[in-house]
């Protein structure tokens, strides 16, 4: 039976490439037949990458049948992967989320998780001197995971070992970093073709927070404006996807990538209290600058109080 | 704040050597403060492999404060932990048993979990070259970690990788593997100072099989007539020991490490059942022995049938 590789919904770059590397490695080097397959469209960037470097856009499944065999990566969250997933084989995790608890296992297997970037630096180091024996494509989903999660080494959440695998990828690979970046953040901006509804889901996770359901959404961008001309619309569709999502509210942070900051939407007295007492800021309008933040799991998380 | 590093309840060799290869590991080439804890008494083996290394006697503590630093290793089952392992701050788990989901950790940290018999051998694994410093303490403690949960090699849980290095570490130790396994299995199967509920309970832990809630517990012996001797009064201890641990039955299977067989206590018309629809066996009289049976991990766990 086919191995199923799959990252978490709402596929982001590290979700739609470490899929892919890790097919690749489980069919070339481990003799396991694999498939890359997405839980849902990749984003404007994963897109973008899978284009640049020619690789097929790998199948949407929404569902996986009961015992198939599956390698989970980027993501360790039920809540994140298709219902009844822990009636599937899980033969394999690779992440570097904190343990959220809820997957079980059928038998011993192999798990890593680390505190790095990206999970593509992971399977690197899993890879190790297999490295040599992998496709010029398939290098490149690596570079271009570790410089999405990374934001070009922006991020805070970025290990001295994101940022070595990455140059060395680059060199190997002749690209140029900053300017290849620079065209998948581009891609990654061009959110016109998006509804208000679809961006405030767009990159988005829910926790709990106070008692409170939050959704706590984040637009990585180089192009901010694009996203904050259309606040009122933003502020005006948030009521209706927390209510459809069962949500308390949806926070909004829209990374500014370039300059290092996030911009949070003030819908109400909810998120003026919780921008105030997580953030130390006073807010006064429908927006919030908070400069330096730039990663939800390392800043914006741990901060949230109500 | 020191660390605490830990395996599981009722510890045996590898809950009581994996922590003590770890506390040194943090301390000496990490440098982060650590102290190994053990969760419990360790068992007659586990005391002699301390004795005959010359290692201290970790702490037994009952408890862990809220916060506390800690690292888990050979087990990722809360019940196996002390109440509240989640309000403390889990840095780290080293594992070789199926995820079964339950434990949270604060933010992303180094989890490692692969199929191998020993976490030992997964720990030589993650110090690499630093192994060069390792003093011989504690590659003994390694060495006894791995021949324990082998059972000198002849647990099907047994790979190459737990063989490689437990032959490298010996050599290097000079240490002769079959005489130096038989002393530890002697000292393993010392159990006259044990009460009948005591062996019941000694290496055991609870599933749920078609649900019955069972206590499954083996003793891995080289005398397994010191057990077997002592049948009637074990069965007769029996609904005593279920009762106090909220349990249907409990099984106990005597492992003869030497015979690589198991015999099963069958003390009511349940065991019989589930030993007849597990194992292929017909059942006729209070013990059944089942050819070839050394693991309950490989073996009697993922066969059991009610």
């Amino acid at each position: 039976m086919t191995t199923l590789v799959f990252g978490h919904k709402s596929p982001d770059t590290d979700s739609t490439g470490s899929p892919i590397i890790w097919a690749w490695y489980l069919n070339r080097i481990k003799g396991v037949e694999a498939k890359p397959v997405l839980l849902g469209e990749p984003n404007t960037e994963a897109a973008f990458v899978l284009e640049r470097w020619n690789l097929d856009k790998p199948e949407i499944v929404t569902e996986v049948p009961a015992d198939t065999p599956v390698v989970i990566v980027d993501t360790n969250n039920p809540a994140e992967l298709p219902r009844g997933i822990n009636d599937c084989d899980i033969t394999g995790i690779i992440d570097h989320h904190k343990l959220v608890g809820g997957l079980e296992t059928r038998g011993p297997i192999e798990i890593r998780i680390e505190p790095l970037a990206c999970t593509a630096t992971i399977m690197w180091k899993m890879i190790g001197d297999d490295i040599a024996q992998m496709p010029t494509e398939i290098k490149g989903a690596m570079l271009s995971c570790i410089l999405s999660d990374t934001l070009e080494f922006r991020s805070p959440t970025t290990t001295q070992e994101d940022t070595a695998i990455a140059w060395d990828l680059a060199k190997d690979l002749g690209v140029d970093i900053p300017a290849y970046a620079a065209e998948m953040f581009a891609a990654k901006s061009d959110v016109s073709a998006f509804s208000e509804a679809e961006l405030l889901r767009m990159d988005s996770k829910e926790y709990e927070v106070g008692g409170k359901q939050l959704r706590i959404s984040v637009l990585e961008t180089t192009a901010p404006h694009q996203i904050l001309d259309r606040k009122e619309a933003l502020i005006a569709a948030m009521p209706g996807v927390a209510a459809e999502d069962g949500a308390d509210q949806v926070l909004l942070f829209v990374i500014d990538i370039l300059n290092e900051e996030a911009t949070l939407l003030v819908p109400d007295d909810l998120v003026k209290r919780i921008a105030e007492a997580s953030f130390g800021v006073t807010v006064d309008g429908d927006t919030v600058v908070l400069p330096g933040v730039m990663s939800r799991k390392k800043q914006i998380i741990p901060n949230l109080k109500v």
